[in-house]
């Protein structure tokens, strides 16, 4: 079953995209050059290009944030600019941490102008984004702009766990989980709160959107991490069990490595050892990994972590339309295939 | 003839090194002691040092600059921190780009820890640096946080062109300058400028000392570069003739190979071929940078950059003795030995 791109990221795609360009436009003509490539506007050589950018979930919810704060998705938007901003930040800086060479089945930018220029380009947007909330000049800003730092430390202390994990024979599920809150729950929990922030909205509504998003971050992780394993390649640009191949520490790896069952036992051999998995090799461990029940606890997981995240709005006053689309943003992410 | 540091910069750093301290405490655990080495504060193993840390010209420029402002050198504080950070995630990110080993007589963090550690406690400081003036709160400082933000895109700009450089045969002295201005200038212009923006000085206040920064910012790189090739290795840490071994396109050796003179032509041969330096092959070199005039002109050039200086601070009204100690400032720059 394939599920549609809620209308939400469409829409939120044609007010932002406008202001997410007109900040790339104030870089220097490297880094906009660059930075365009990476969003998918032209290809390397700078012809335009139809390819389409990422998800951009991240914009989608910091509109709706400021919806439910003003009624006003346009409050949200420097908010929105500036969190897929440091998203696409970090994604540059970790192509180059990771050596990945493909990126929605383009090459990374360091693959094309090496790790100098994707490090400061990345250096740039990181910038940027504090650029873009700083001009909005308001006293929300100057909240808005905490909110995105903090999350920019949990995003970085995140992706060195998640480094100091690679050196480890093995990681717990609970170390893997507090990774993958602070990697990616963390900038969505601030996706969330960040129009509400600049929509002047209440604390304790900020609370719950931020919770909300940091549930939802967890359980698109989740799904991610499935995707890794399970994931169409066609669809997802990545081969087929990717993550077993790289012998990444991801949810369900985590999970059925420490399930103390014999395939786990199994599975922990199979990727202890340092030669490269075989084709069949990688079906076998995607096989022990589901018998271990890494699939179906990710899975149940991954539900559980939506169920938290809708009910989280309940304890706040919010218009039923905006939270209509909310749980649809929610829905979306567990349900998607890509 | 040794120039002593001015008063100033000792002052300042008793002012700023606890709140960066402080600022540095807020980091994960892994950036912060990977900071707290780089910054001269722990060794690797996390043992307490007494090297100190660098020279913190740019706090006690934004120090300087609050008082002109305020008469009051604290409300500069948070704006000093902010400038000294992004400082060094520059020195972080460009150690990795640059491959150098050392610095300050130290091993550099990616040395010590690898380039994905170096590259995101870069990061850390970054987004640091905007929490920081973020946490100040005030009208002010989302001013501060524009002029960093443009300050920091300068900078990236500046090492672009400086990584840009180093895939030609040669640079004219313009291009060389205009590097120089966004990869030295503009940060230092910043951190003369961002106390008394904090401080609520009038636009003309500002805007005299961003130039005043601006123009000791060049003359920071001129006498920079008049070191990386006859400086004291055993004062400034770098092994003589460094810039020549690495057939660096300085300001004095763009100058020299742009001169139009039989020493300039036979510089450009000696750094056009491939094989490594002896040294009594960059001796030679240094001798003909002299020979073309590149060393008397970028110690001209650094006097007439920091008389230029000192004569737009006449242009604003500001106490006479803040006005000694940036003019202070100022010569110990041009004329310091490391």
């Amino acid at each position: 079953m394939t599920i549609a791109m809620p209308s939400t990221v469409y829409r939120s795609r044609d007010l932002v995209e406008p202001a997410l360009r007109a900040a790339i436009a104030r870089l220097d003509d490297t880094s906009r050059h660059v930075a365009s490539y990476h969003f998918g506007w032209v290809e390397a050589d700078g012809r335009p290009t139809e390819v389409g950018g990422g998800k951009a979930l991240r914009p989608a919810l910091a509109l709706l944030s400021a919806q439910v704060a003003t009624g006003a998705a346009e409050v949200g938007v420097p908010g929105a600019v500036a969190v897929e901003l440091v998203h696409n930040f970090s994604l540059l800086h970790d192509d180059v941490m990771d050596g990945d060479m493909q990126r929605r089945h383009r090459a990374t930018v360091w693959a094309v102008w090496g790790t100098s220029t994707a490090i400061l380009v990345g250096d740039a947007m990181l910038a940027l984004a504090h650029q873009v909330l700083a001009d909005a000049g308001t006293e929300a800003s100057t909240g808005a702009q905490a909110l995105l730092g903090a999350a920019t430390q949990e995003l970085i202390r995140g992706q060195l766990a998640d480094l100091a994990f690679e050196q480890r024979p093995s990681v717990t599920v609970t170390e893997c989980v507090s990774m993958a809150a602070d990697k990616t729950g963390s900038l969505l929990g601030c996706s969330a709160a960040i129009g509400a922030v600049l929509g002047g909205a209440p604390p304790a509504t900020v609370a719950a959107l931020q919770t909300y998003g940091e549930q939802i971050g967890l359980a698109f992780q989740l799904v991610d991490d499935l995707l890794g394993i399970w994931g169409d390649e066609a669809v997802t640009g990545k081969p087929v069990g990717s993550d077993l191949r790289a012998r990444k520490k991801s949810l369900p790896i985590s999970y059925a490595i420490g399930s103390d069952t014999v395939a786990g036992r199994e599975l922990a051999g199979v990727l202890g050892c340092d030669a490269d998995l075989t084709d069949d090799q990688v079906a076998a461990a995607a096989g022990l990994v589901e018998a271990a029940g890494g699939r179906g606890w990710a899975r149940q997981e991954a539900q559980r972590r939506l169920v938290a995240a809708c009910r989280v709005l309940d304890s706040v006053v919010i218009d039923s339309s905006v939270r209509d689309e909310l749980v649809a943003l929610g829905r979306f992410i567990v349900e998607r295939e890509q």
